[in-house]
């Protein structure tokens, strides 16, 4: 359609409205540090000292996504029956066997500059994360980052992912609306919260899941790690002030 | 082109020569054995103790390739350069640290009842893995196989996968044409060599790949492990003598 000069269907000034920058929202394990491998780990560990015997690759695909969900999908998976108390008892037997591996986490390349940037560009940034608040503050120093680094850990939402709600609660954290903030995750549930809340998502190969996987499950793009999309950040459109 | 009755274009015993039922040859980690991240974490360790940390999700693509290309791989990825001697080190901790997690490795659901079935069903089989015959062996006895298993090592060709020797050993120590047998396999690698060989590849999600990677990687069919594959056979065309 064409609107000739003479017809003024809208004043100039509502034409359109400018949208802010985008904003980055950053899932934790496998997109700022390598930990994922040391979570599949643990909680094989957990798993095994309940009994259960479950193939490794189909806990690592879980990774990620709610406690909640993950031992109700093991459970289907595996036909065991848990009772309440041991549910949450194989929950802290995680957290017991991941803590113990912690000192063999290492943040992934390019996070620490990537965020630096970030910061040093005015562009808001913030942490969403599905695991709970002890498991997830150790992260922050690895990272080189203050205690007040905006984070959203599982503890502060009603549903972790693949719900919205860790973004969302991310974004007002922030102080933008969902959908001006792209979120930045390397797992199939980051990308379908990403969806959820009306967020572009973006994704990461450094948690193990494979370029396809992420690019159908949603992703915009995919990059190998942080390194990676620093390196190529204007893809996204993010601009380095002058 | 429809052809007339009336034309005999070949003799009918020479229309075409029946095929001889397809074979089967299985990679081993993570088609057979769950032991994939065993390895991962135990090149982790390797690396480690020589100084060089490399995210985990990069050493997990490159299990089931030969140690050469995949040290070499390592090496392009980290910068750091090797003599032959710390290289050798590098391949003698892998093999020191996988052993020491030997006990945590399981067969995947489903390996000996698929094989059990094949050997019921007449239908020829051999194992063909990029480990060493000191690594691999031990798994025999976890599959609850005998020490005559037809199994090709890596230290019986010249080059290990994503090369076709491999294959093409086990098909020849079946006595059959590779094109008359089909490559199971986990990793992209297998299915690599698969192509190489001339063989049909089919993959398994149970070495931590997608779907969607195996199928581009050349995988005619997809399986989740063993068990999923014994579940659907007749879409291999094997059949069961009646």
């Amino acid at each position: 359609m064409t609107v000739s000069s003479g017809d003024p269907v809208t004043e100039p000034d509502d034409a359109y409205s400018e949208l802010p920058p985008p904003a980055l929202l950053f899932d934790l394990d496998g997109t700022l540090i390598d930990s994922v491998y040391q979570h599949v780990i643990a909680w094989r560990a957990a798993l095994s000292q309940l009994g259960i015997d479950l193939s490794v690759w189909r806990i690592h695909r879980r990774i990620g996504m709610s406690g909640g969900l993950f031992v109700a999908g093991l459970l289907r998976e595996t036909g065991v029956q848990l009772t309440r108390a041991e549910t949450r008892r194989l929950q802290d037997l995680h957290a017991e066997e991941y803590a113990a591996q912690l000192d063999s986490v290492r943040p992934l390349p390019g996070s620490r500059e990537l965020l630096q940037a970030l910061t040093r560009w005015e562009v808001p940034w913030a942490i969403a994360t599905s695991g709970a608040s002890a498991t997830a503050r150790p992260a922050l120093k690895l990272l080189g980052l203050p205690e007040d680094t905006p984070m959203i850990t599982r503890d502060l939402v009603r549903r972790a992912k693949p719900d919205p709600d860790l973004f969302l609660a991310a974004a007002h954290l922030l102080d933008i609306e969902p959908r001006h903030a792209m979120v930045i995750g390397d797992s199939v549930w980051d990308l379908l919260a990403a969806r959820r809340a009306g967020s572009l998502g973006v994704g990461l190969q450094s948690g193990g899941y494979g370029r396809e996987e992420l690019e159908r499950a949603g992703a915009y793009r995919v990059y190998a790690d942080p390194a990676d999309l620093l390196n190529r950040i204007d893809e996204l459109g993010v601009r380095q002030p002058l």
